[in-house]
């Protein structure tokens, strides 16, 4: 069986390797084993082998957070998953490989309609862009909020969770080719960023008061929008694609108690929160099932391919692999 | 009676006029008239006259925040001031003119021992210092806390109080000739500011676990102060004198929840919190009439020489007005 592994910290274009090895074991009574179907690429991975994560393994390191497969074989008191079907396996696990024996209870079997390289997408930008517009501000129905990356994995996701929840989004994005595109996917105002685009925003919300800022890009991005937020607004930060500091006016944060703080799946009060976890897992699957949710896949790569997959994943655009 | 206005929004030096009016009304019952000795002049004043300020007043709009005077005469029931007390009138009234009349329960009888220069100062600066080090973070005995703008009238005041609350200090400052004047100033630790400060500060203080940083500054600056916290360690922008946006890496916010957020006197809860207030200021007032809290006064100017007083105060450095 193969797999990918980090030989050491460093550009994942040369330290990522494809490595031979015995299968996984045969499943205990409680474990099921999957053969990866689709596992995707993330910015979390390409940083962590980087060694600039919030968690640094011990290299040699297997590598891989979000994947599904197909139950090749179950354990003699596992219930909940029968061999065939396709499943979604818990994040975290070394999943770029070709097979993978788990706890059965903790798979989540998924609908054969959805497209099975938009389910290998479904247990971090979606759970992502879920919590990001539940768990820090109290909005109510018809409420805006503002992110910038609208066409990142979580800006698509926002913008399908924020019209799922009653929300109305803006989404700020480089490129005015992607405004009509975010719009189609269920954007309610999409602008291209730049520097009076608060202005704009204004004008094309008809002055809401945006109480939630979602920035996954830093530098004069993440300044664009915290200056459409309103007084006593939060700005959650989950990312920083232009490798810049995240920044903020003095004024907004002084003057308008704009405040900032973070977001990570790996906080202990997500992590643990299971049946919210389960519960936005579900709608993210039925979005994806209904096409409200898509990201468009930038191109699919074997283990072997791995040092192009690194490559082109860096280079943007979302990138899966596929074992198999 | 001579007192400064702004004539509209715009640069200090060419909008604050000298004005002649009437001497203030005599007082009421309840009222003091006090003859003002010294004023300052502060960022808030400047910020205020560009029009860029939480507080925008209609030009022509008379000016001030803070003072201090003689009294010259009182209401009949008033008990706590007499004639001839040198008092701290109550800040947010316009203090850049000879004369006021004011409520008598709000004026604070000061010492005669204390230098008048420094107690004009009284009640921003000191109070911003305190309340940034008790309304935060929850900090015992010789926890640490880290500030840039380490010789602004607030760096110094935050070393001050530091001290007296059982507390030790990092200052960042942007000339080394600050360094040993700070040091007698009572600040444990002053660094010049750069690119490799936090491996200096984990050094300096033992790889203390620092909970609080202080940003005056924002730009790279503010990215040097919070660079240097702990996990779930908080920085509060009480200014940003740099003119850039307050900065912070996304990987310190999101994988050590550091979180940001702003300090401004002119909150509800902190204006309202009389008590409080009236304590810290008599800290204040203790520090400074000891020697130990004393920040280096750039120049004095009378009411005529506004546009010089101006000038002076945006170059940098603390300038007072002496009214009469």
């Amino acid at each position: 069986m193969k797999f990918l592994q980090m030989s050491k910290f460093g550009n994942p274009t040369e330290v990522v390797e494809v490595v031979e090895s015995d299968p996984p074991p045969p499943p205990a009574a409680n474990e099921a084993t999957v053969a990866v179907e689709y596992s995707a690429i993330g910015p979390a991975e390409l940083l962590m082998i980087r060694g600039r994560y919030g968690i640094r393994p011990q290299p040699p390191a297997p590598l891989g957070n979000e994947a599904i497969g197909r139950v090749i074989a179950v354990g003699d008191s596992v219930k909940n998953v029968k061999t065939g079907n396709r499943v979604a396996i818990p994040t975290g696990l070394p999943v770029w490989r070709q097979a993978i024996t788990v706890a059965a209870a903790e798979l989540i079997v998924l609908s054969e309609q959805a497209d099975p390289q938009q389910l290998s997408m479904l247990r971090i930008n979606p759970l992502t862009a879920a919590l990001l517009l539940t768990e820090y501000v109290e909005l109510g129905k018809d409420d805006w909020i503002i992110q910038n990356a609208g066409n990142s994995g979580v800006g698509r996701s926002v913008i399908a969770f924020a019209r799922e929840f009653g929300l109305r989004s803006v989404s700020l994005v480089r490129r005015s080719e992607l405004v009509h595109e975010l719009k189609s996917a269920g954007a309610d105002i999409v602008l291209v960023d730049g520097p009076d685009v608060a202005k704009q925003v204004a004008a094309a919300t008809g002055k809401a008061k945006i109480k939630l800022g979602i920035d996954g890009v830093g530098g004069d991005s993440s300044h664009s929008v915290a200056s459409c937020l309103t007084s006593n607004a939060k700005m959650v930060a989950y990312g920083g694609i232009s490798g810049k500091p995240a920044a903020m006016s003095p004024l907004i944060i002084i003057f308008k108690q704009v405040t900032l703080e973070g977001f990570w799946l790996g906080y202990p009060r997500f992590r643990d929160a299971h049946e919210k976890l389960a519960a936005h897992t579900r709608t993210a699957e039925r979005l994806i099932a209904e096409g409200k949710l898509h990201v468009p896949v930038a191109g699919v790569y074997s283990l072997e391919q791995a040092t192009q997959a690194m490559a082109h994943a860096q280079k943007g655009g979302k990138v899966l692999l596929k074992p198999n």
